[in-house]
């Protein structure tokens, strides 16, 4: 691929003679302007290539491989190897997630990705939730510096396993493309990141540009470039992410969401760019629900009532410990569709004997054998859910816009591509749109990154995209909270918005009825 | 002085608010640009300078001043101060001499030089000579690692020198131009220097083009750049001097030639540029002489005869200890003057009571109590003048000019600069030209280093001149052999080339028989 973020050459000058006595670094640079790379592209050597010239030139007779990394402006020749290695040819891509890492090894020839890892990031002993890290730092150098090492370490760690897992000497990568949010970004290049979250907003920096991986210690060749970022809450991940699903090549309209710890939305297409971020995240994934527990073994994942009972799937099939994101926007939407759950998102006890009041509580609906999930988890879910509907819905008013003038509804993350798409539609998550419109991309922060590896000309892309980038303050409206209240309902106080979830509740309760009568 | 590899510039951005958030970087880089910094030339942020932007910023009230180092294809902002420091702006040039270091602190802003450190470069205790140094690390790692961190060591001793003797923060550098030979550079860099000597005489590299301080362990921010050279024999440092000199600026003919350990050549104007280099220099410093001596306390520098007797001047004013290279010129100089040596360069014992054979072994010349320069000695000496002389004048040949069509004759470096003029054509050195023709402009790999770090524009300057230069190979030919027999005679086997040099021998020896008449 030539138009990655680091090429690899093999190159066969003539040896040196006395009529021809260029020298090295010059006759190699000739060498490779003869395979194309244009005089318009500055190539230098590292002090380490050129420290490597001798005696590896000559022993190879002159049949060398030199890589090349883009630092921005041109090439810098890192490596040189004996004879013809322009196979293995790899690049890194990371998504600088604040709880997961997830680094690709990328074959730069042909795009494929070798191996992925993923690690718990290194900073959480510093703090689970990004606030208490920036605390932990705020105006103190010698912490700062802990954090990026942290940073650094996780990278370094997965690198590692990278290279176990496939036996590539990861070392010699000349490229490292991040997606991370700002707060990650800052992390890693050692800034203090209280700006992130404080008036006025104003961080270090959205766009570092290449940075040399020795400068950041990291233990590899080559540059290491974090994707821009628009905003302090709309960072180099979304950036990524909207490269990735390629919504602004497009005429058609998108809505691209990313529901993580935060919810960051992007409305547009090749001609604008609306973007916004707002708190929504945790609950969805489970974090606030008393049962709530990550996608892992024992998590349920997957639910339905079928014959008056709850039945459900857990991940790794063994006995279920708790519930994790995508089992619960399955056992709202049955709950709604089986009337054991009304509009306003309140359970009805009458419906089932498993809505009941554990203990003489609170009222709940046993899921699985002694686990509960609570009126009030479910009031914190539906919150949360609003907040991210009305992310859209605001925008969509913002712009002028209604759901039908949106040709795909992306959802990207990890959230997006386990939840079930007709689950998401019923609790009125998604919209009632072709469920084809409905787009669930995956990680785009990582597969963002992955593109601008491999093609290196995405950096002005995704600068130009920032430039065209106008961004929404949510939540200073009074307007939003009025718009949160209507879509804290199942799936919303405007049944209109969701005919097909509507007409599928009658079919079920209907149905439901005639078996039982 | 807006062109040099290094600019400070006092910004005075507005502080960040809710309606202007943008971050640090892009904040600072927007004034940048408004300082007139083109968007042709990117500007991006050292790691080091990222992690100072804060709390500098909001400390200075956003009063603050950048360092922009040149990295040959961009800016980087390699340091951030409070307030207005630009008035404070210093970069580094060194002669990187195999003897000797000469380093100057030059203030960016005026183009004056602020202070000047010389020390013995320390690689002298792997060889006084290039050669023992060259065999000593030839294919062994380590020990040119060794010699590298000497050569490193030795402008590290300079910097901190220049500070102790300035208080300038030598370290806020942002540029080192280095001017070598071809060895000295392969050695800074940390590259096997055997290819200099040996054939095909193909080297590592003669432009490396500029490379980071820090790669090189340089306790400095910012680029070092090495001038780039030639040949093997024609490094950075006669590239530099060529600079310095201006040869290549004019339509006027000039001769440049650097006698140093070796003695290099130069023949052109701005249309072209003939260069060559030979063995010529250590006889002339005095080096194969029995009483030889560098030009230290105790060093005869100056000669004369007077009513028969030899008069000396001394460096330092004390009783002689031996004899330098300026001493050596006036010495043979007036020898023939005066008739006490004859054209073939032989002692004449009739002419002087100082003229005798010590101990009864071989003629020699008492030129102070108990110290003498032997016939040997003389012989030694004429064979390198002759040397020099033949390169120049095979030179002139090659190119079909003779020395009439020259306007300026340089003699660049220490030699030049102390011996006396007239002696050097009396003995045939120079050429008996109108004696303002002859010029001797000291030090012109320093100064030529001084004038890049002034003028970034000029590392393309060097790179044109080197392009337009055509090395000629000297002592392969027998003509060259031929030519050096007739150089070898004082001041020349054809005297109709020193009209004025016979024309006073004539005068003196009828004065000095009218004297003794």
């Amino acid at each position: 691929m030539k138009n990655g973020w680091s090429r690899k050459l093999f190159l066969c000058p003539d040896a040196p003679t006395a009529e021809d006595a260029r020298p090295d670094t010059e006759r190699i640079i000739d060498e490779i302007r003869k395979q194309g790379i244009s005089g318009q592209e500055p190539v230098r050597f590292s002090v380490k290539a050129l420290r490597s010239l001798y005696p590896l030139c000559p022993d190879a007779d002159w049949q060398i491989t030199v890589t090349l990394a883009w630092d921005g402006e041109g090439w810098e020749i890192t490596r040189l190897e004996a004879g013809d290695t322009t196979a293995a040819h790899y690049g890194l891509c990371v998504d600088l997630g604040s709880t997961t890492l997830v680094m690709q090894l990328v074959n730069m020839e042909t795009g494929q990705v070798e191996a992925q890892a993923a690690g718990f990031n290194p900073q959480i002993r510093y703090g689970t939730d990004i606030l208490t890290r920036i605390f932990y730092t705020k105006d103190d150098p010698g912490r700062l510096a802990e954090l990026q090492k942290a940073t650094v370490r996780g990278l370094s760690e997965l690198m590692q396993k990278l290279e176990a897992e496939t036996g590539v000497d990861v070392s010699a990568c000349a490229a490292l493309i991040v997606s991370g949010n700002t707060t990650m970004v800052h992390f890693l290049l050692g800034l203090d990141a209280f700006c992130v979250f404080h008036t006025p907003y104003a961080v270090r920096t959205l766009d570092a540009g290449p940075l040399s991986a020795r400068d950041l210690d990291l233990p590899m060749d080559g540059y290491v470039y974090c994707c821009p970022g628009k905003a302090n809450y709309l960072g180099g991940d979304i950036v990524s992410g909207v490269l990735a699903a390629g919504i602004a090549d497009s005429p058609e309209l998108s809505v691209f969401l990313d529901i993580g710890t935060n919810g960051e939305l992007v409305v547009g297409n090749q001609d604008f760019l609306v973007v916004g971020a707002g708190a929504a995240g945790p609950a969805l994934e489970g974090g606030v629900v008393r049962t709530g527990m990550r996608a892992e073994p024992g998590a349920v994942d997957r639910v339905r009532i079928r014959e008056g009972k709850i039945q459900v799937h857990t991940i790794g099939e063994i006995a279920p410990k708790g519930i994790c994101g995508s089992g619960i926007v399955d056992l709202l939407a049955e709950l709604f569709l089986y009337g054991w759950m009304d509009i306003r998102g309140k359970l009805v006890p009458e419906a089932s004997r498993w809505i009941q009041r554990p203990e003489g509580g609170e009222l709940a609906a046993e899921y699985a054998p002694g686990l509960f999930f609570f009126q009030s988890d479910i009031d914190e879910f539906l919150k949360t859910k609003a907040a991210a509907c009305t992310m859209v819905e605001y925008m969509l008013q913002v712009i002028g816009l209604s759901m039908e003038d949106i040709s795909r509804f992306y959802v990207a993350g990890a959230f997006g591509t386990h939840i079930n798409k007709e689950s998401g539609v019923t609790i009125g998550l998604y919209p009632d749109i072709s469920r084809d419109r409905i787009i669930c991309p995956g990680n785009t922060s990582l597969s963002g990154a992955r593109k601008i590896l491999l093609d290196r000309g995405l950096k002005k892309k995704a600068e130009e995209l920032i430039g065209k980038m106008d961004y929404v303050q949510f939540g200073a409206v009074d307007d939003f909270l009025h718009l949160m209240v209507a879509a804290t309902a199942v799936p919303h106080t405007d049944f209109s918005r969701y005919p097909s979830v509507m007409r599928r509740r009658e079919e079920i309760q209907r149905h439901g009825e005639e078996a039982k009568s």
